[in-house]
């Protein structure tokens, strides 16, 4: 309590509690899926497995849903402060069950352009987006399968489970800072495709061009906003080997 | 010194010491700016102020010089520990004027595109990369206008210092990872406007998209690794006011 205590004092004028930004958050990653789904099926036609652009459509959707808001979720669980006391356990299982979710739509969503590009004859992996957005899935594969090895399987030593734990949080953030980058270069390269002929080009900024764009910043700010709340020390976990507790107690023993 | 010991702690397996990392993260900044400047000499047909594609190229240079390196340059400052002893003074000017340069570089590189269009005819702001870019300019104008009035100015009352620091520090890291995602965005869109035609095509990956896409990947590696650095609590100035120091004469004296 008194780790607690302190922990809140430096930033007490700024002092948002965890769960109602966590419900912004929620909120904001909610609007984020359902423009994207507004945005492929009023714009883009919807929705198929045909190998059609109607495919495709499915990737912008799946990625924003798994890689970012999703993922999001997973990455903000021990930010809970619910999740501080009592058997980590249960916790673990969760971070790990949603992270799992998102790889799984992450993979789908993956399929769904290769598919896309397979059935039109259009090579895969050659822009920044396609190397970035696989750079940041092939991240998540080891983050995930790692993260499972070290703090799920029971037979992990308790060192190596320090020793992993800086690294696994690092990743957890940088991938997302991936995720969201990749997304907004997939928006931006997607209009271009789209909006090229008659009176919809892009550069003339028609409906869907506002709609998309708006929807870029949204991911950005979702992005940048989960980042900022993982980083933030007071919402952190005051976990028994992490420096708040212990330097409380080094200052009291010595 | 207690602090000191004891912010090292918990990530001890993991220590490296600030300045090497610093060492190689201007190395990596100095590559991003030397292969940003060699893409568009090399391949984009070099520099010009007439209006052309070649006064376009000062865009991406100045970008990636400004808003990303000496950004990232200018933000790390304080966590040099030099900077942790005696007058602040001298490190607040240096880190603002290194800011101011950057802001300079990013308004030189803004008014590089405009030209360009408004030479072409083409319409100003409508691609989700202007918006984003534009979005990162205005909050970097306004972080470095309420930084200078807030910290520089000597009329400012100690409690809005303390108000707004952590809004600083977080508007610093959020306007870094906006500006890696816009750079990515923007070197995408330029490598489809430019290897459209001919054996050149963007998806047939010639020697030019390998090299940008490589550049794409070095800078967001270059705002992730600056970010998390930002972020790393043992290599954070131990500020009068600060967690630590706080935290330990709270528990020393209670």
């Amino acid at each position: 309590s008194l780790a607690r205590r302190c922990h809140h004092r430096p930033t007490a004028m700024l002092d948002v509690p965890f769960p109602p930004f966590c419900a912004f958050l929620g909120a904001l990653g909610l609007l984020c899926v359902a423009m994207v789904g507004t945005w492929c099926q009023h714009w883009r036609g919807g929705f198929s497995l045909d190998g059609s652009s109607r495919t495709f459509n499915w990737h912008p959707v799946l990625m924003v849903t798994g890689l970012v808001v999703l993922y999001g979720a997973a990455a903000l669980v021990y930010r809970i402060p619910n999740t501080w006391s009592g058997p980590k356990l249960p916790w673990k299982v969760l971070h790990g069950s949603l992270a799992l979710g998102a790889f799984v739509l992450t993979v789908l969503g993956l399929a769904a352009v290769f598919r896309f590009h397979n059935a039109q004859g259009t090579p895969n992996m050659y822009s920044l987006h396609s190397w970035m957005g696989l750079a940041t899935v092939l991240l998540f594969s080891c983050q995930w399968a790692a993260g499972f090895g070290a703090f799920l399987l029971p037979w992990a030593p308790t060192w190596l489970r320090a020793f992993y734990k800086p690294i696994h949080v690092f990743f957890g953030s940088a991938i997302l800072m991936l995720s969201v980058a990749s997304c907004a270069s997939g928006i931006n390269e997607k209009l271009f495709f789209s909006l090229k002929n008659g009176t919809t080009q892009y550069k003339l900024l028609p409906a869907e061009a506002v709609f998309a764009n708006t929807l870029g910043l949204l991911i950005l700010i979702f992005g940048v906003l989960v980042v900022a709340a993982l980083a933030r020390p007071s919402w952190k976990r005051p976990d028994s080997d992490s420096l708040d507790s212990r330097q409380v107690q080094d200052a009291l023993g010595g």
